[in-house]
């Protein structure tokens, strides 16, 4: 547990022209920080991926609505309550935090937007959030950034943010980015919110498309438990404020620069969701390879991430390649079980759907490991999938029961 | 517990015409029963239906092929060792359980089914079957029954049976059954087993048919922690030994006792499974209604009862309506998130998508009841499905771990 802590207590680089605070407003019943707010200083061009689930949050509907407007000043979150299930008044509720947030920093309401992660279905506790507001824009600075990766936090063990500096045209553009964690430990504590942000000057299509797969290769690789919450967000705010004079699009020389750095990124945060997966010590890699298709590897790597029982016995060190072959047998995914090849790392359990007899100390060896690859070959198709995740344990049971 | 294992102490009443017999081989390490042997006394006419998991056992594959013979004499069953991803070896072995079985009995192979549960990707230890089947066969009695329950159990607590007598034509018929259980333990412990026997005179079209309908409102209407088996099977055998001289079909006058006989104990069976989930001390029944159609109201049961988090708040207690909102929005079901009603036993706690506002400590009283039941109205259409299921708690996953 130190080590994953340490990862988090270096300060957290902002891109020029952002400012950040994170402090305790009075949402969460705990002594923790619980209110951020993210001011870009110039308009800034925005774009946002949101949850499939079909219930979502008033926050969610109000930034899927908002980032039609392109322009972006400020993002102001709550954590300790997900203003999720709660109807016209949830609506009005967030409309209002906008509001006061526009208010307060003197902008315009369309460009600032909300969102919320926590308990579903009670109301936001209004004038604790009002004076939260009027505390956070003073608070505002460009070392605020870990204040606000805390502040956003729920079931998180530590705050989390990554950050990348490249050229472009040679002179310096930086991508950063704070989350918190999808994994749950009080029931309905779900969610997963990530804020990139970068001083590069991109044209607004670009930003999104940039985004969308940049998203798809990280924050859709990840499963701790399977649930999809109702308020997932990820925002990319691109302020302009490099020194780049010719705004990026994929002509551009440098493009691709870019696009690697905010893969990393999102990567990055991904990683580090997977690893503070509550409960988890493990990251384990599903690979799955020689798919039917893309889509029948991504189905038979998702089955695999989020069996119970294959979960549970990662956690317990035990190499039960049978429970791999059966899920993926559910899975929707085409298999012919006698083609099917599965590897721990370098070490072959299966071949052509049998036994291959290594020694299952070997394999228990492997799984004890804090990082492993499971790799599997269908040997059907060219299809692949990479999925990111962590076991389940004891203590995340006990922690979603009490 | 001790409710739990009364409900098995009970002897088996096995129809006219059939005996049965379950004794320890020496397959599991634990002094346990680990064979059973089913014998019809005349040729019966035999249904089945089987796991629709790609990946099968060799027993499952045998079992296939045999019912399209229509007549049994025999089922074999041994539990610790599933041979499942066993390859050709693995339809070798089930061959030759089925053959010894048919030579010590004196009747055709092709009328004898081989069922097996128990660890996946381990070879059959033949001599100990072979010893098995030779002290099975003198073992036979009517009053076996019991024995044959306890022999095919794998993680369950205690035997499961239910029977139940009719009149056809005025003469008695009984139908009975034997199961072990869905839940699991061990990661590697997995299927579900059924045996049901009648005395029936059934015509063979009508006999499939049955037990097609009876396990969709029964066994496929439960879950424990969602995952498939590789070995999943029902078998159905009618041997005509009942006195009624009119073979049944749809148009037998009695048809529908029959009918309704074969769904109770198909149901009570499933329902012991639940209440017999490891770890679990809850039956709860999840009934959604007016889905779009039948199939998105049984996507959304099931999200429900399969989702890890829901189920273990039902474990602490917890009110959670918000996290039944949430799976519904992404089982695929479609939902209207502001028509949704939820109510826990009678009590509502949704309306229209937002708390009623109830007590949650009358919504926490209900759900600590051993028995309780989730509905959901979706008011958008007539569509309805009910699953039946299980809490998870802590102890289900130590258990699965270790």
């Amino acid at each position: 547990m130190s080590e994953k802590q340490l990862l988090g207590d270096d300060e957290i680089k902002l891109p020029t022209g952002y400012r950040a605070a994170g402090l305790r407003a009075g949402i969460k019943k705990r002594d923790v920080k619980d209110m951020a707010l993210i001011v870009s200083d110039e308009p800034a061009r925005i774009a946002g991926v949101f949850t499939t689930n079909q219930v979502t949050a008033a926050p969610v509907k109000w930034c899927r609505e908002g980032i039609k407007g392109g322009a972006a000043r400020a993002i102001v979150i709550n954590s300790g309550n997900a203003n999720a299930c709660t109807g016209e008044q949830g609506m009005r509720d967030t409309a209002q935090m906008a509001q006061w947030t526009a208010d307060t920093l003197d902008v315009p309401v369309d460009t600032v937007f909300v969102c919320s992660t926590g308990s579903i279905g009670d109301l936001l506790p209004m004038p604790v959030i009002e004076k939260g507001i009027q505390q956070l824009v003073p608070a505002l600075s460009q070392a605020g950034g870990r204040d606000a990766a805390e502040a956003i936090m729920t079931t998180d063990l530590y705050p989390k943010h990554w950050s990348v500096t490249i050229e472009v045209e040679g002179k310096p553009v930086t991508v950063s980015g704070i989350v918190k964690g999808a994994g749950m430990i009080e029931p309905n504590m779900a969610t997963m919110l990530a804020f990139c942000l970068t001083d590069a000057k991109i044209a607004p299509d670009a930003l999104q498309q940039a985004l969308t797969d940049a998203v798809n290769q990280s924050f859709n690789r990840i499963t701790v438990d399977g649930d999809q919450s109702t308020n997932d967000t990820v925002l990319l705010l691109a302020n302009g404020q490099a020194q780049h004079s010719t705004e990026l699009t994929p002509a551009h020389p440098d493009w691709s620069a870019f696009v690697e750095a905010l893969h990393e990124v999102t990567l990055q945060l991904a990683l580090k969701i997977v690893d503070d997966g509550e409960g988890s010590h493990k990251r384990i890699t599903v690979l799955v390879e020689g798919a039917n298709s893309d889509t029948d590897a991504d189905k038979a790597a998702r089955a695999i991430a989020n069996s119970f029982l294959v979960k549970t016995s990662w956690a317990g060190a035990h190499a039960i390649w049978g429970r791999v072959m059966e899920t993926m047998g559910y899975s929707g995914a085409r298999i012919l079980e006698d083609q099917v090849d599965i590897w721990y790392d370098d070490v072959q359990a299966v071949q052509s759907g049998i036994y291959t007899g290594v020694s299952r100390k070997d394999l228990e060896t492997i799984i004890a490991q804090p990082v492993f690859i499971l790799r599997v070959n269908l040997n059907i198709g060219d299809g692949t999938a990479v999925i990111y995740t962590c076991e389940i344990t004891e203590e995340y049971v006990r922690i979603n029961v009490e």
